[in-house]
């Protein structure tokens, strides 16, 4: 059976990938992934054969590398962070179905709501949701309305794909949406270069995230009414020591 | 400085652990964690000391690892999946603010929206929001509120601690709610001990989940519009494939 490893690298160190990535990139002949993401990796396996596709040929990348898995060769296709959260798990899935003589085997690894997270403390705590600025494949309409259901339903937001070359005042836009239903003091924070040269992180209030300069490679979290910056921490409690006053 | 990692130790088997995970329990003089989570890791780490409370006393096993730290040994409090994801960090670091000397260290890992969703393939592809049906600490009318909204703005969803034995028909109840807004052929599926012994994945329609006997060992996973049942697998698009036939 031909295989096919569709594999999320987690932010961009080795330390942050999972026992199971490595092993799938070890028994891998072909690793097939955006340039960034192989230039990640190709240090640590320097002796497979790569195969890369510009951004915005998702398709033809994934393609390519079900072709070559078809072709006999063990492939892993790579995705930064979690191969099924905005990676291409779900193209590759669709791209091969049918496909009987594929085996298609989806390799989880830590995205960046998790690696951005921990490097801000914990403002994830409780419920959250996890949605994309980009409109490329996206109505911005609908990515508007659900940041407003989401800030109206009181979860924690990870934000991805904040901004962009082509689209530099997203970030400012998500958050005007968000300022119609948060206070401007609400607890937000920034990861950048997660796991990379360059790793930073910020805590900051809805009001000034407004107007903080994002780049393609930072994470957006927004916190809820319960979240607070503690330091350069931000902590979003899951509710155990309002539990203990109430109870007490 | 007193050195407390807080581990995320994904869901449960060796290799789905990041690197810095396992060096971060290598290094450890004692691991602090629930007994399920610590059967999990003693075999990789025999020679670990182990300290635990039950469960529902997670502000005395938090208080127990700061404690340890500060007697200079080198912690680490054990989560399961992830370690900001309904996890420990966020009451570690309530409980360690204005502790001076003591050097906090979150590692992130791999949370089962992630783990449970490579198993059903990929569910999680665009926007979704994580809920927890517990109420243990949070409110149900709030929970539902959550899931009401999440439905309306077409977001997936990951939904955890979908029962226990004190709460055997939220899932049920959540069904019902989710059914006001969402048809009842809804893709959806459960992963259940995700990379332990008998684990398991299946799809289903929402219909069908109403019904379903998850316990405190299932995630659920629950489509938005554009999620599809692919034999045993569920795909949500981002949307590369609809945005070239409208490019054609």
């Amino acid at each position: 059976m031909n295989k096919l490893y569709v594999v999320g690298i987690g932010p961009g160190s080795a330390e942050d990938m999972t026992l199971r990535a490595t092993k799938a990139l070890e028994n891998a002949d072909v690793i097939v992934g955006y340039q960034v993401y192989n230039d990640l990796v190709r240090p640590l396996f320097p002796d497979k054969e790569y195969l890369q596709t510009p951004m915005r040929q998702e398709t033809q990348r994934c393609q390519m590398a079900i072709d070559t898995a078809l072709a006999g060769k063990i492939t892993a296709m790579i995705c930064s962070g979690d191969a099924g959260v905005y990676g291409m798990a779900s193209l590759v899935l669709e791209l091969s179905e049918g496909i009987r003589d594929i085996d298609v085997e989806i390799v989880p690894g830590v995205t960046a709501a998790l690696s951005g997270g921990a490097l801000l403390g914990a403002p994830l705590g409780h419920d959250f949701a996890v949605i994309s600025l980009s409109d490329a494949l996206t109505p911005w309409e609908m990515i508007e309305q659900r940041l407003r259901l989401s800030a109206k339903a009181g979860l924690c937001l990870a934000i991805y794909n904040p901004a962009s070359h082509k689209r530099p005042d997203y970030l400012k836009r998500a958050c005007e949406i968000l300022l119609e239903y948060l206070p401007p003091e609400t607890a937000c924070g920034v990861a950048a270069n997660i796991g990379r040269e360059n790793e930073f992180s910020k805590t900051m209030t809805l009001e000034e995230l407004k107007n903080y300069p994002a780049d393609m490679f930072t994470t957006v979290f927004v916190g809820s009414a319960s979240t607070r910056i503690s330091g350069e921490k931000l902590i979003t409690p899951r509710g155990y020591r309002s539990k203990e006053d109430k109870d007490a």
